[in-house]
């Protein structure tokens, strides 16, 4: 026996969410239609609405539903002399959280990547070479992971910088805060070493 | 920092499928968002379809869009002497899978849980026993889970049965075949000798 066909696809449908295989689905399924059809619902319109309207902000690439994020439209911070360069939607908000930057972002959608076929332009690099020359940008904060192509990407971004005379700068990597000494792997230390500064 | 309205309103949505906190509602957004819109298109529509069309078999009370579900629909098993209680689809679907049962099933949608306000009538027992006492039955399976509530259950349905003379028998416990005897509980092990037969 199998499910009837409606149900069926619904728990198909429901296994393209990361981490969510069929056992998981079919619970899911089961759930809403014993216990939340309304959540459902919910759910399903917002998908549609979500998938047909949110775009991509035409100045920092990042997820808006209108032609500038929030964050380009704010009067103070678009007039920002500082351009944070992050891979990703998340990387903004994890900053945001933090309140410590008030200046505009750049989201690259992911990094360099030429085995996987990513290259400048699939992340969008022309259209920040244009804002760096053309803005009002005297520093570009270059805030991707400190994973190989993270730096990769850093390091090409840090080049562009410095063909057009714009300051380029790069996030310090070093020993979190509270983290412990014999905790930490050797790659970080060594770069806490390497970059440690006069008291 | 907020997170624009429509995407606010995918992950809050994303949090009525159980298991999916506020973390993982996100990654999920993004990951629709970033590189599969077409299996949120999917979704939307299967979500949508399943909540307004899914409806209850109006003889078994299993999950179904039509009026009867393929099994009470099947010209064989419609005919059955058998039928087999149980408490969820899911368990309908783990029977199925054995190959091992050909009648007809009753889903209750739950069990007996007075505390809870859940009575005869919201499990379907008036239904039930109008089956029973009009219907060609002349065994009552009952499946229900091996829980206090699912005994309880049980233990009510059997005395319907009895009252309209209609024989109930209740699914073997006792130890699951490839367990070893060392491993099982007590409680198991006791029904498994109170119910012992002989060879």
């Amino acid at each position: 026996m199998k499910y009837s066909p409606l149900l069926a696809e619904l728990i198909s449908s429901l296994t393209c969410l990361p981490g969510v295989g069929n056992k998981t689905a079919q619970r899911m399924a089961f759930q809403l239609l014993e216990r939340n059809r309304e959540g459902g619902r919910t759910l399903s319109a917002a998908l549609h609405n979500a998938m047909e309207h949110i775009g991509h902000c035409k100045q920092c690439r990042n997820f808006s539903e209108n032609e500038l994020c929030e964050i380009c439209q704010h009067p103070q911070r678009s007039e920002s002399e500082q351009l944070c360069v992050v891979e990703s939607p998340q990387d903004v908000m994890a900053i945001e959280q933090t309140m410590a930057y008030k200046g505009t972002y750049f989201v690259l959608m992911g990094h360099l990547s030429p085995i996987d076929g990513i290259g400048p332009a699939e992340i969008g690099l022309d259209v920040l070479e244009k804002q760096i020359t053309e803005g009002q940008y005297k520093e570009v904060i270059l805030a991707t992971n400190p994973t190989v192509e993270g730096e990769a990407t850093a390091h090409f971004i840090g080049q562009l910088c410095q063909k057009h005379g714009v300051a380029a700068s790069r996030i310090a990597h070093g020993v979190p805060i509270g983290g412990e000494l014999e905790y930490i792997d050797g790659n970080t230390l060594t770069h806490a070493f390497s970059g440690r500064r006069a008291l």
